[in-house]
């Protein structure tokens, strides 16, 4: 469900990771006259832990609130589980239906915490960057999850609850150019799987990242480790 | 959805409070032939903790392993709310649509968690004690919140799970029939909401397990912090 409507002002929570989708979204949201009561960043053991100092320094430049909830770990993922680091992969690898870097249900376990702190207060509106490209090999960023997700927050809380997911069409090159007119401070944005000092180049989440900057016709301002002119 | 088949072996997750109510559906479904892979429990910063070493018991009881998930507090409850204490309340008061004991979207959270520690394994059976009685106040434990969450685990992890809930149709007193029925040992389950030395007697949980056997014409093996005979 794209919001078009740009004149309301309505509370909302932002599930915001850090990466380049859900900044994405909080600017489109911030364009769109969403009142921003807080982001809500999680830790579940990722691998890419500072991808939180990267959502906190997004909330920063944008002036709104920041909190971090700390869930319990989730198991059985390349993203969290120690011994398997994701590798380079061909994209075409991608077709499958679950890659290895699926963490298991995260985006219930995300979406129904968000939903228990927005009952503490007026939200009843969460906006988060799910996207058509993620949808590809994470079956909890497709739209019918989300809107299955939608009605159980609405049965289980009685509160007219609505997930906003402006991206939930795009691919990635939609989403990097979107970025790009919305100004959004992509050089603060992180999206490698691996968390080191710079981003990889090399994992899925980069190549996908680095493919959409190189059809727009645009340089990714972020380092990485590798040069990235042929990755 | 009250499973009637008694003759199939299951693989499943048991949801184990250690209350009376999962209890007797944990019984119910050894009873049925439902092979309970482990038992879960969560600490989300209840009061009443002490029902987690109730639900240890119960396992031990039956012999089934038994696992623990530690949750980040889940704020905005009198059951978890350090400042508000659970008081004596009229049981009439209990027609309101959300009772103060509400822990938010509380059952969304737990079904996350456990569909999540699922996909590590087999079993795409997830069973708990929601019943008609807690229905009435808190909609995390209705039938169409039930569906949708079995809808949204579905959706979300391409795993055929089934949300099993024998007792959804079930009063109280109807919970205390099956579990003398079932030889379930009830002298181990923990209801109380404030989680004393011995149960208070005069919660809102109290009241109604009170009142159920008395209804039944039975006795509750349970201590009491107060004389039960009039209670």
């Amino acid at each position: 469900m794209i919001q078009s409507n740009n004149t309301h002002s309505s509370s909302a929570l932002m599930l915001l990771s850090g990466g380049l989708d859900s900044v994405t979204a909080l600017a489109w949201a911030l364009e769109h006259d969403y009142t921003i009561e807080y982001a809500i960043s999680f830790t579940y053991g990722q691998r890419h832990i500072r991808e939180i100092a990267a959502a906190r320094a997004v909330a920063h430049h944008y002036g709104i609130a920041h909190e971090v909830i700390e869930l319990a770990p989730i198991q059985g993922s390349q993203l969290t589980n120690l011994g398997n680091i994701p590798q380079r992969r061909d994209l075409s690898a991608l077709d499958e239906d679950i890659a290895p870097t699926y963490v298991p249900n995260r985006n219930m376990i995300f979406l129904s915490y968000a939903a228990s702190r927005a009952l503490l207060g007026a939200p009843s509106i969460l906006i988060g960057g799910w996207n058509a490209a993620d949808g590809l090999n994470y079956p909890d960023c497709r739209e019918d999850f989300l809107a299955a997700a939608e009605r159980t927050l609405q049965l289980g809380t009685l509160r007219p609850f609505s997930i906003v997911r402006p991206l939930i069409e795009d691919d990635k090159p939609a989403i990097v150019r979107r970025a790009l007119a919305l100004n959004v401070p992509i050089q603060l944005t992180w999206t490698c799987y691996l968390g080191g000092e710079a981003a990889c180049g090399t994992c899925d989440a980069c190549q996908l990242r680095l493919s959409a900057f190189r059809s727009c016709g645009a340089v990714d301002p972020i380092s990485y480790a590798i040069s990235t002119e042929y990755a």
